[in-house]
């Protein structure tokens, strides 16, 4: 099975209207090409700790009917990036997952949190004012089982190795890694987690902004099975698209058994 | 604590005992800079599964005499590369180490024998004539905890968390990619390794050679626990030295803390 997935690579805002303008413009240019779709994190709301908690929303709330209605109108299978999500008086960082009549069929909060102090570099502590999710996500969808991880889930080879084992044979990722470790870790990284698993990754990032208080990486990309890079952004605005093709899971699967000759009594 | 780490990046040959001289003369100018010291994958047999059996050694043979013997004289810890083994009937590739005294003090026998038939690349079993190691290795040296693994291992990151939880701060790895797996894989794969446990990462290929019925890589490498090549050869016969920082291990899990913040109740 074959279908095309897109990334919306956008800038972000302080303002939720230019923010959801931004992102249906981007969908609906890329449901034009695509019948998967994925928004980066935290599109909605600057990347800054202290406004996670004023920029969250309950499930259901305006942002979740948002997508879900982007998804119907555009006739997609939509990731919703991420947003904050308020429930108890605890926010997350949450992905929301639509088909394409726009009913939710599957949600991730971010299990690994952002906490970095890095010399010369960032220091961000997400656990300050956000609580993880606990669970490992894979999503059973009208292309198979899809996972879906958020930004720095993805320096957890163990978190990606569960989604393979749940069935997952692509992984959608929204994420905003800074300029330091993106440029430093994020091609490597992503092409690591494709290979070792011998699945797709679609990694989705916000466009960079000189003028936001965190400037993100940018550099969108999918990778597939082979650890290939398949299409790319740079730091801009930018749409990127590639083809999916699940029987070359199973080909790769096939010509390089690493999934099947594990050895998993050794790793005890 | 600070040391240098060299690897030897030498032809093999059809003959043994010039692969010794090959290997005596490298590890000889390596240990005139560094206290640890490396040899590649199969370095004393052709890299052909037909021959394994044939150039195979009891431990404690010839190549095992020798190889303590150049520990011991030019007073360094040895990874000995890898050379085939034979017990029981039964052949496996071995890595023997000594310390500088030409003691034995560790051994690993490759764990995930090298299985590939890749379209347009090349056809391996390794299984068709080796027998397989049981054990993830990491050997109490001078310098600490370190890991070996042969090769085909790095492919598997559940085996390097695995040296990782075992106290391994850096690891040597005997290799001999192919000339298309080491272009497609070999640079990010090291990368990913080393980053995702934070460890030092240093892998010794065989020179290139166009005569050999095997075209292996080279490009031995070492890496560091942020995911940067340290140094590297090309293809042709090289050393490659570099200074392991143990301290930096510390430093870099410290302004990265991803191992700490590993959530194993997700990864069951």
């Amino acid at each position: 099975m074959k279908f095309n997935l897109a990334l919306c690579q956008i800038k972000g805002s302080f303002d939720k209207e230019i923010s959801r303008n931004r992102a249906e413009a981007a969908v609906k240019e890329a449901a034009a090409k695509a019948q998967v779709v994925s928004l980066p994190e935290m599109w909605n709301c600057p990347y800054v700790s202290k406004y996670f908690r004023e920029y969250s929303e309950p499930e259901g709330g305006e942002t979740f009917q948002f997508l879900s209605r982007l998804a119907k109108e555009n006739d997609i299978l939509l990731i919703g990036g991420s947003i904050p999500e308020i429930e108890d008086d605890k926010v997350y960082n949450t992905s929301y997952i639509f088909d394409r009549q726009g009913n939710l069929i599957g949600k991730h909060r971010k299990a690994h949190l952002f906490d970095v102090d890095i010399k010369g570099g960032i220091r961000f502590m997400e656990s300050e004012t956000l609580s993880p999710g606990n669970s490992a996500t894979v999503i059973d969808t009208e292309y198979g089982q899809m996972g879906v991880a958020i930004c720095f889930d993805v320096r957890f080879p163990d978190l990606f190795r569960k989604m393979t084992d749940l069935g997952a044979k692509f992984v959608v990722l929204p994420a905003a890694f800074s300029k330091k470790t993106g440029e430093d870790h994020w091609e490597f990284s992503l092409r690591s987690r494709a290979l070792d698993n011998q699945i797709y990754l679609a990694a989705a990032s916000p466009a960079r902004d000189p003028e936001s208080p965190y400037i993100c990486y940018g550099y969108s990309r999918i990778i597939d099975p082979w650890g290939r890079v398949l299409a790319t952004a740079g730091t801009d605005e930018a749409i990127v698209y590639g083809e999916i093709d699940l029987d070359y899971v199973e080909d790769v699967r096939n010509q390089l058994p690493i999934l099947k000759n594990r050895r998993p009594e050794l790793y005890k």
